[in-house]
């Protein structure tokens, strides 16, 4: 009737055990995992109660932040690495040939307008101009005429058009479609490296963690075509010094461009070819 | 400059190197823990993008139920074990001949009124006649004149006072001190196995898990007196169907006892010793 004698050991097994009827079995499976983890987590430091309330502190702040626009968690989970590691065993075993993937992040909306190659994304914003262009390719070398590449990135004061009242609603977003050659370009403004949100909980994390906030600047894109995988991805800007210690571990040598001079056109550029897996 | 490449493997090691400054060796120890296992976690499972996104959706409602009644991140906790884990480390080592522990909660309010022997603390709430009595003992035998018993319990209806509106402010909470004899005893009714706040995210955890909210009838004791471990304790009423299962791990064999027949006196009764460690 009562249950066996818990101790810091059995107790592992007895709450594993509890769930053993768990319906779904991947559930089950990824939950006696966690189960698992955590205790081990636990024994392996000798959590104290007031470190484990503390612990019980930090996340009711994390959920009391987040809201429509702020996301504590997410936040967590990327500066903690777990939110890279997901997106690296999720892109396991694509070829060396086709692009790179990088973290989606918090900032993208769906549905930027479509505008003409050539087109200038900042609506006047200030900062230095600049060129990207480049072609959408096949990892077998053909070019993907059609191709559609989404584009987004933040302002040079660090902040993306839905964190800022002073940016147009819609603000350095767009999408553009690879003409016949697969070639695209547009015009936009080099973006800068910014902090992370570091004003809640996790600022506070990383603060006494010895840690800075920053991303390195870049620029996001998510590159899509009928019959290839997806590819969400950004590209680093050569130079920048958070390149080595992006604050979510979202960088990659792969994805590192330099500013070409292109001053003849009036701004510098960037060229980078998109490679995409056949699905 | 830029950082090397990071693989699923790697990565790990990336996150825990990068705090390897944190400023305070215990939270260093701690955080490189964390990230080991919540990372070891993800990759054992192979977690999925959608499955990550689920955990951060589940952490988000956990966060926005709570509020200062609502505690759904200790309910989480306690429910996967992780709340008796640290109660049973934390009093590793103490002796068996003294009174053995069992969880908080969430429902302890400090402050409320000391009582004189004997009184009732139901305040006419409906439900069966109980009387509870017992000594107050050191590990070495003899009795604790003026130790503080300090009880609290729900009432039949499976609520504690700050639950329900129904209840008087303060209801079925009080202090005892142990009479000369290290002798106490009150009135109050009998407790009701219930379950734990089920309609958010962690009772949808606990519905997904094939399990049940509820927790076997008990009531809730801090015992303290000067010179000695305070102790946090319950007692579990023998014959509780969920005695074996409860949904926070809390009920132990040697905190279940049964009710004596006293109707002599009008009522059932409790008689326990709460056996102190001496600090």
């Amino acid at each position: 009737m009562a249950a066996n004698k818990l101790s810091e050991y059995t107790i592992t097994e007895a709450v594993r055990g509890r769930i053993a009827d768990t319906p779904n079995p991947r559930l089950k499976q990824v939950m006696q995992s966690l189960i698992n983890h955590l205790h081990e987590f636990a024994r392996e430091v000798q959590l104290t109660p007031e470190e484990w309330n503390a612990g019980i502190e930090f996340l009711t702040s994390a959920g009391h932040i987040t809201d429509d626009k702020r996301q504590e968690f997410i936040l967590l989970s990327d500066t903690l690495g777990l939110s890279a590691l997901v997106d690296l065993m999720h892109h396991r075993g694509e070829s060396d040939r086709t692009t790179e993937s990088s973290l989606l992040g918090p900032f993208y909306r769906s549905g930027a307008p479509e505008l003409a190659p050539g087109s200038d994304i900042s609506n006047g914003t200030a900062g230095e101009p600049l060129m990207i262009r480049g072609r959408v390719l096949s990892s077998d070398g053909t070019t993907i005429p059609g191709a559609v590449v989404d584009v987004w990135q933040a302002a040079p004061n660090g902040l993306y058009d839905v964190q800022d009242a002073n940016q147009p609603e819609i603000n350095l977003r767009a999408r553009f479609r690879a003409d016949a050659h697969g070639r695209f370009d547009f015009r936009t403004i080099k973006p800068a490296s910014y902090p992370v949100p570091h004003d809640g909980p996790v600022g506070k994390m990383l603060s006494s963690l010895g840690q800075h906030p920053f991303r390195p600047a870049h620029i996001h894109f998510i590159v899509s075509a009928p019959g290839f995988e997806t590819l969400t991805t950004a590209l680093y800007i050569a130079g920048d010094k958070y390149l080595g210690s992006d604050a979510v571990f979202g960088s990659r040598p792969s994805l590192v461009v330099d500013y070409r001079d292109a001053s003849a056109n009036g701004s510098d550029a960037i060229e980078f070819d998109f490679v995409l897996a056949v699905r």
